[in-house]
């Protein structure tokens, strides 16, 4: 099984499918397609429309099986993978967790557009500024607290004791939330330091502080740091 | 159980899991919660925060547990109805099903924000305008056409000879495709006839044909025909 991936830096969508193969100890080949501008002529599309219909990634191939979708991704793997607790045992917790999934899917635009990832960035003063300006943003990030403040415990995950597929949906907002600095409460702090912790979540990041790529079509704060490869 | 959803003739989430339900005879309740301008102290809103976490349709209620979006809501009602084909049988045909559904879920903006869903209506011309203005209009239309010509043939659904979650999620874009004249293929006019002519969806469009209510939030193109309540 190979997934193909974006730079871990900066590639929200590929980080989710990505931490549920290593989390659940699924194996697995991983290719990173570097990031550009994504024009039809330049390296990435070149290389992800030959693989996938959208052209993006994340896209799992499966000996020659091919999914194009970071949810349907992880339902399929849930399905091969029957031992392997990656949603909740029981249809209610199961269902909840999936409608916050497909919540992120369809939601928080504002926060996604303002707030891109960019894990290695440190950009609390940008944060803080788009925050005053933005109530859609600060909507956003009510409403992704709701979703965390519900979890069983101040403890847990999302859907119990056990990281899940839907922790694996929140982690590229908790990264977000980091890096812009956006003012959220303590049990919300809690969760995030939950997510942190996680082994997978570690090693992405880690992966993702190395890159050290400054790809300007990626930037909307940053002027690229002195010891950086630019794109 | 019970399903909130909005006016037939606006609401293109509200219609998807209510065909579903439709379709596989699977019985409910439908509660129609009229759009207005979704503010905090209007109806709609106050009605719905009650029901829901996210205070929007669809919402399925079952006994006391609540899902508050439409593929969540589908994916429960096919595991709760596992004798009913509401995914295709084959592994590799439900994922593919789930990743156009996550698709729909997460793309199509243009599409969606500028062609909203409006089957009483007949917006040709508007659609032909925004057509030749919009290239992101025409790039949706063409991902859309080549996921239905993905079809295993002509005549058939999306998945195959039957009908399910991943038609009822892409019925609602037949309608967009209908009301704005938007230019197809004979392929996708062939895979629109044959959604237009599955039962549950000609209820769901003769129940919003006599609607008749025009909602000015809703309408980006039209003035009030003469004789529709309006609001
Ligand atoms: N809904 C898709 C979104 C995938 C997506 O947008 N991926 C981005 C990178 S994070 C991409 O490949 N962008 C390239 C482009 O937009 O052309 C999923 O869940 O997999
Ligand atoms: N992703 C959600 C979307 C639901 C949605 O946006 N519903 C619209 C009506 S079609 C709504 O309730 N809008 C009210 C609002 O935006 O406040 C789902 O799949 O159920």
């Amino acid at each position: 099984m190979k997934l193909y991936i974006g730079n871990k830096n900066y590639s929200s969508w590929s980080m989710r499918p990505w931490l549920v193969l290593q989390h659940f100890g699924i194996p697995f080949d991983e290719k990173l397609i570097p990031f550009d501008e994504f024009k039809a002529d330049q390296p990435f599309k070149m290389k992800m429309t030959q693989i996938s219909p959208t052209g993006k990634v994340p896209t799992l191939v499966d000996e020659d099986f091919v999914i194009w979708d970071s949810l349907a991704i992880c339902e399929y793997l849930a399905e091969q993978n029957p031992a392997k607790p990656l949603w909740p045992l029981g249809i209610q917790q199961r269902t909840e967790a999936r409608a916050i999934c497909a919540e992120m899917h369809s939601s928080f635009q504002t926060l996604r557009t303002l707030c891109g990832m960019n894990i290695e960035a440190d950009l609390q003063e940008v944060g803080q500024s788009l925050w005053n300006e933005h109530p859609q943003l600060q909507a956003d990030v009510k409403r992704i607290q709701q979703i965390w403040a519900d979890r069983p415990h101040a403890n847990s995950f999302l859907s119990g004791d056990h990281f899940t597929i839907a922790d694996a949906f929140y982690a590229p907002v908790v990264m977000r939330f980091v890096t812009y600095g956006l003012p959220v409460s303590d049990n919300a702090k809690q969760y995030m330091n939950t997510i942190l912790a996680v082994p997978a979540v570690k090693k992405w990041i880690d992966a993702a502080k190395k890159e050290h790529l400054f790809l300007a079509s990626q930037e909307r704060y940053r002027t690229a740091p002195a010891d950086a490869s630019t794109l």
